[in-house]
C-alpha cells in the first residue's frame, strides 16, 4: 500500500505517529523558509509542511519541483500546526515531511481542480477525469453510491430479490426509439436494448418471484436534452398480490428511508392527489406542491362582461403572485412576453395589480370594474399588495400554460427552495389519451397498466374515460417515479392492444410470450419505476443529470471523452451482414 | 394485499388465526369427503383443507375445480394437521378453508413444476417462466441475490463506491469480437456495447475515485459453449494506490465474508502459487486442488531405456491414480481412447498398475524392468494397488493433456465434491505469450497490465519472459476471477501497445483518452474482476451458469422465449443508415 492513511483521516490524537500518504497536489505555497502542500485524495486534504534546515535539502528540492496534480507520496511525523484551519477536518494537524517520491508527474490541467472551476462545459466533458477530482461531482456520485446501497438495503428487508433482466432483447416499435444490435449469428435480425425490463418483470411476478427490483440500465434512442440521456439508470420494482395501496405504502416507505438515512430528514406521510385534481389544480400531473398558488376559476366571474377574448374562451383560469402588485409595467410586459414564446404559447397576459390602498389596476379596466374586481380577490383570495394573473383559452393548452407561469412566478418568489421537499403522489391516471396528428388511442402509462375494474366496460364505450390504478411519485415538481396495477389476464390485454392499434397478429408477434404467460397462473400484480438519475440530482438539489453520471453523453449523443461513437472495420459490418447506406 | 401471510410462514404457534394466503396451486388430493391442496408460493408451500359438510359446499366444487398452476386466493382458520409433515416448515398446520377465489387459471404445463422436471432443455428455455417456478431455479436466484447483496455490503464497508459506467462506448479491435450499436445522431458510427469497464474503472482511478466497484453486465459476440452467454456479469473492482499484495488481501476478504454469510463456511487462508508452478505441476493455470495427484516428472526415469517414443519426447509426466491398479484392461483401453480424442490430442498412453504383491504390470514392459518400475514408484510415491498414467511430447501439450486426465480421474475417484472448496491465488502470470497463427504477441491478460518493474527491460529483449503482478483467483478448477496492476505510466503503455502490434496512431485513435490522462497525475493502480455467474454457480455446485442466469440465451444466441433476435422495420433500418447485406 503506498499510504499508512488517507487525506482525510488524520486529527490531532494522531500527533506524533510517523505516517505515509499519498494523494495529488491541491496546492503548494513557497515562503521560502518553509514550503507547505495540500495533499489531496478521494477523503479530504492533508497540510504537508517542509522547513529548511529541517527538511533534507534534495527533500525539500523535490518538494518546490511538483506541480498542480502531481501525484505523490510523503511520509514524516503527524505535528501539531501553527496556525490551525477550521474548515478542514484535518486542519489540526499537518506532517513533517522526511521522505517524498513523486509517483507520477502532470501536466498543467486545462482547468483548475476546485469547487468553482474556470472551465467550460465542453473542456470539462472532455477531460472528465479531471471534472470528476472535483469536490461537487465526487459529492454527487458519493450521493449516488449511497442511494444505490440503501435502496437495496431497504428493498433486500421487504424480501425483494434483485433479479438481472437482459440487455439484448427484442425491437418493439409501441414507445420511444430503441437501440438495436445487430445479431452476427443470426443475420438480417437485432436485438434491442431495453427502454425499461418491463415485460420481463412481469413474466418474473408469472414465474413467482412476488417481489422483484433491479437498478437497471434502460436506453431509449430518443433526442436529448439537458435531463435526458440515452442511457439512464432506473430502480425497477415489481411486487404480485397487491393493489396499489400495497404499492404506495410499499414506496413510500422506500423513499422515506432513502430520505431518512441519506439526507436526515424525516418525511411526513406523502400526500395524495388524483391526476384530474393536478390537472385542475396546478395544470400538470407533477404539480411543485412546494407552495400553492392553485389555479382560480375565473369563468363565473369574468364571462358575460363584454370582453370578447374570455366570453370566447373554453376556460378563463387565474392565479394570485403574493406581494407582486408594485411590479413595474416594463416586468408584467416581461411576464406577458414569457408566456407568449413558442414554448408556452398563450396569446395574451391579464393581469390585475392589488394596490395598497385598495383599488385594483388591471390591463382590462375597459370591461371589468373595481366591483367586479373587488369579487375577484375575494374569490381567489387575493390580499393588498397581490398580483392576479390571468389565462384563458381551450382547456387543456391554458392549463398547461398557466402551470408553466405558476412555477415562473414560485422561482421568482423563492417558492422552489431545492433543499426543502415536498413528495406528492398524482393517483388515477387515464388510462389512453388520444394523439390526434395519429389519430389514435395511445397509453398514458404503458400498454399493460390495467384499467380500474370497475372502468372495464368503458374500454369499448369511452376509453378516454376510463381511470388506471397508475401513479407517479412527484418530488418538487419532477415525476421521479411512476407505476401501475398491470393487467394480468390475457383477454383484457388483447382488448388492450386492440384499442392501442395492434392487429391480433401483430399483439401475438411482439408481446406472445406475455399473452401465453398470462394463460399459465398469473398472479395480479403492479410495480413502480422510478428514475435513478433524477432521484439522485434532486436529492443533491440540482436539475442536470449530468451531472451525477460518472459518464454522460452530450447533446449529440456522444461521449467526447472516449470519442463515442465510433466508425467501424468493414470487415465487422461484413460479419454482421449490414453495410452502410448514408445519405449525402 | 391478496394475503395476509405468505405460503412459508405460518406455525403451530398461529392456530386459530383466521388468515388469508394466495399462491399456486402445487397438488391437490381429493379422498372425497376431504380435499387437501397444496398451496404454493416463493416462500414456501402450505396446506389447505376442506371438509364436506364443514365448507360449503360451492367452496368444495371451486376447489375441486382447480388444477395445477392455479392462482387461487383462500381465506381460513390455521388447524393443527392430523397427520404432520416433518419435511416442511408448515408441516404442523393446515387452513381450513372458509372463502375460495380463483384469481387465476392455468393450462396444464407442459412439462411438471417439480424439483426434477420432465421438460427438456428446449421446452424449459421456451416456457422459462414455468422453469423458473421450481425450487432448484429458485434457490440460484435466491442465491445470486444473497450474493449480490453481501457482495456490496463488504465493498461498501471497505469504502469502495459502486460507479455506474457506461453501456454505449466505442468498439477496440483488440480482445473478443464486440457487439455494436448503431447511431442514428451520427450516420456511419456505431458504439459498442462493453466487453468489462477496463479502462473507465482505470480512468476512475486517474479521476482520483481511489476504491470502484461495479457489478456489472458484460458482453462478448462469441460462438457459446454451456459456460459462455453474450452478454454475463462481473463484479468488476479497482483500487488505487495498491500493491499486488493489497489487493489479494482485500479479496480475499470477500470471498471469505461470501463464504462465510452466504454458504455458512469459514476459508483458511487462500493459498498462493505461480502461474509456472501450477503449469508444472498440475498442467493448467486454474488448477483443482481439492485433490493432489501432482505432475511426476519422469525423465530422468524414463529416457534412455529405449523406448524410443519416450526418448524422443520433450517430456514424459506421469500421475499416480490411488486405488486403480485393479482397472481392468477395457477401463484402460477407454482412458487411452479418452485422451487419443481430438479434444485432448494425446497420441497415447501408458499405464502401470501397482499390484498388491508388489509386482508392477505396464504397458511398455518390454522396456522397462520390475526394478525400474520400483525407482519409479518409489519417486512418484505410488503405493500397491495404485496405477501410473504416463504422458509424453512437446512440454505444453503433454502437461495441457496430463492436466485433462488428472481431472478426470480426480472426478472418478471422487475427489471433486463440489460442496467441498478450496480456492487459490495463481500470481506472476507471463505479461504476453507468443500466438504463433497470428506472428505475434498477446496480452496474457489485458494490454493494460504493467510487467513487473524488475522486468521493464524484458519488454525489448525477450518479452515471454517477462512476468507481470497479474493473478488469477480459481476456485475448484474454475477461474472466478482475475486482475493486475495496471500500467500508469504512458510511456510504459506506449511501449506495450507497440509490442502488441499497434501503431503508435492505432493506440492513439484507440485508447488516447488514456495514455492522455496517464499524463495528468495517474496513481499507482490494479485491480480484479469476478465472473458472477460462474462464481454464483460454484456456490450453488453446479457448472452450467445458465441456471443461474433468470434469462440466458441459447447457444445460437436466441432468447427463445421472447423469440429475440428479430427483424426490424425497414423505417429503422432507413432512420440508422444500415442496410442488410445478407449472403444466400
Amino acid at each position: 500500500m503506498h499510504r499508512t492513511h488517507t487525506c482525510g483521516e488524520l486529527r490531532l490524537t494522531d500527533k506524533d505517529q510517523k505516517v505515509t500518504l499519498s494523494g495529488w497536489v491541491q496546492r503548494s505555497r513557497d515562503k521560502g523558509g518553509m514550503l507547505w502542500i495540500d495533499l489531496r485524495d478521494r477523503y479530504g486534504i492533508t497540510q504537508l509542511f517542509f522547513e529548511e534546515g529541517k527538511t533534507e535539502a534534495s527533500i525539500l528540492e523535490t518538494a518546490r519541483s511538483v506541480g498542480r496534480e502531481y501525484v505523490i507520496k510523503a511520509t514524516g511525523k503527524v505535528i501539531e500546526r501553527f496556525s490551525k484551519n477550521d474548515n478542514l477536518p484535518t486542519g489540526d494537524i499537518e506532517i513533517q515531511v522526511e521522505t517524498l517520491e513523486i509517483l507520477n508527474a502532470s501536466k498543467t490541467p486545462p482547468f483548475t481542480i476546485e469547487d468553482e472551476s474556470d472551465g467550460g462545459d465542453d473542456l470539462r466533458m472532455q477531460w472528465r477525469y479531471l471534472d470528476l477530482r472535483r469536490n461537487p461531482l465526487r459529492n454527487n456520485l458519493m450521493l449516488r453510491h449511497r442511494m444505490g446501497i440503501e435502496t437495496r438495503k431497504y428493498l433486500d428487508s421487504m424480501q425483494f430479490m434483485e433479479i438481472e433482466t437482459p440487455y439484448l432483447i427484442k425491437s418493439t416499435p409501441e414507445g420511444a426509439r430503441d437501440f438495436v444490435v445487430p445479431s452476427r449469428m443470426n443475420p438480417g435480425q437485432f436485438y434491442a436494448l431495453p427502454q425499461s425490463p418491463q415485460t420481463f418483470k412481469q413474466i418474473l411476478m408469472v414465474a413467482g418471484y412476488d417481489r422483484y427490483y433491479q437498478i437497471v440500465r434502460c436506453f431509449r434512442d430518443e433526442d436529448l436534452r439537458a435531463d435526458r440521456q440515452p442511457e439512464f439508470t432506473q430502480i425497477d420494482c415489481e411486487m404480485a398480490f397487491v393493489e396499489q395501496e400495497d404499492i404506495l405504502n410499499t414506496f413510500e416507505g422506500l423513499v422515506r428511508h432513502l430520505f431518512k438515512t441519506v439526507k436526515g430528514v424525516d418525511i411526513a406521510e406523502v400526500p395524495r392527489m388524483t391526476y384530474d385534481e393536478a390537472m385542475r389544480l396546478y395544470g400538470s400531473d407533477k404539480p411543485d406542491v412546494r407552495f400553492d398558488m392553485a389555479f382560480q376559476d375565473l369563468n363565473a366571474l369574468m364571462k358575460g362582461k363584454g370582453f370578447a377574448i374570455f366570453d370566447g374562451a373554453e376556460t378563463v383560469l387565474g392565479i394570485v403572485a403574493a406581494g407582486c402588485a408594485s411590479y413595474t409595467r416594463k416586468q408584467v410586459d416581461e411576464l406577458t412576453d414569457w408566456v407568449k414564446r413558442p414554448q408556452i404559447g398563450a396569446k395574451g397576459l391579464v393581469y390585475c395589480m392589488c394596490n395598497e390602498d385598495g383599488t385594483y389596476k388591471s390591463s382590462v379596466d375597459k370591461f371589468y370594474s373595481q366591483e367586479d374586481w373587488q369579487q375577484i380577490a375575494s374569490q381567489t383570495g387575493a390580499n393588498k399588495g397581490d398580483l392576479i394573473l390571468i389565462l384563458s383559452g381551450e382547456l387543456h393548452s391554458t392549463r398547461k400554460q398557466l402551470g408553466e407561469l405558476r412555477l415562473l412566478m414560485g422561482s421568482r418568489l423563492g417558492l422552489r427552495n431545492p433543499e426543502v421537499f415536498k413528495p406528492l403522489w398524482v393517483v388515477d391516471f387515464p388510462l389512453v389519451e388520444w394523439i390526434e396528428e395519429e389519430k389514435r388511442w395511445f397509453a398514458m402509462h404503458h400498454p399493460f397498466t390495467a384499467p380500474k375494474p370497475e372502468h372495464f366496460s368503458l374500454l369499448e364505450t369511452s376509453p378516454g374515460d376510463a381511470r388506471a390504478n397508475a401513479y407517479d411519485f412527484v418530488l418538487n415538481g419532477v415525476e421521479i417515479g411512476g407505476g401501475s396495477i398491470r393487467i394480468h389476464d390475457r383477454n383484457i390485454q388483447s382488448k388492450m392492444f386492440n384499442l392501442l392499434g395492434f392487429t391480433p397478429e401483430e399483439a401475438q408477434k411482439q408481446f406472445g410470450f406475455l399473452l401465453n404467460a398470462f394463460e399459465y397462473g398469473a398472479p395480479p400484480h403492479g410495480g413502480i419505476a422510478f428514475g435513478f438519475d433524477r432521484f439522485c440530482a434532486l436529492f443533491g438539489g440540482a436539475d442536470n443529470i449530468r451531472d451525477f453520471i460518472a459518464f454522460p453523453k452530450n447533446n449529440s449523443g456522444r461521449d467526447v471523452m472516449i470519442d463515442a461513437p465510433g466508425t467501424i472495420d468493414q470487415k465487422q459490418l461484413d460479419e454482421l451482414s449490414i453495410g452502410l447506406q448514408i445519405k449525402s
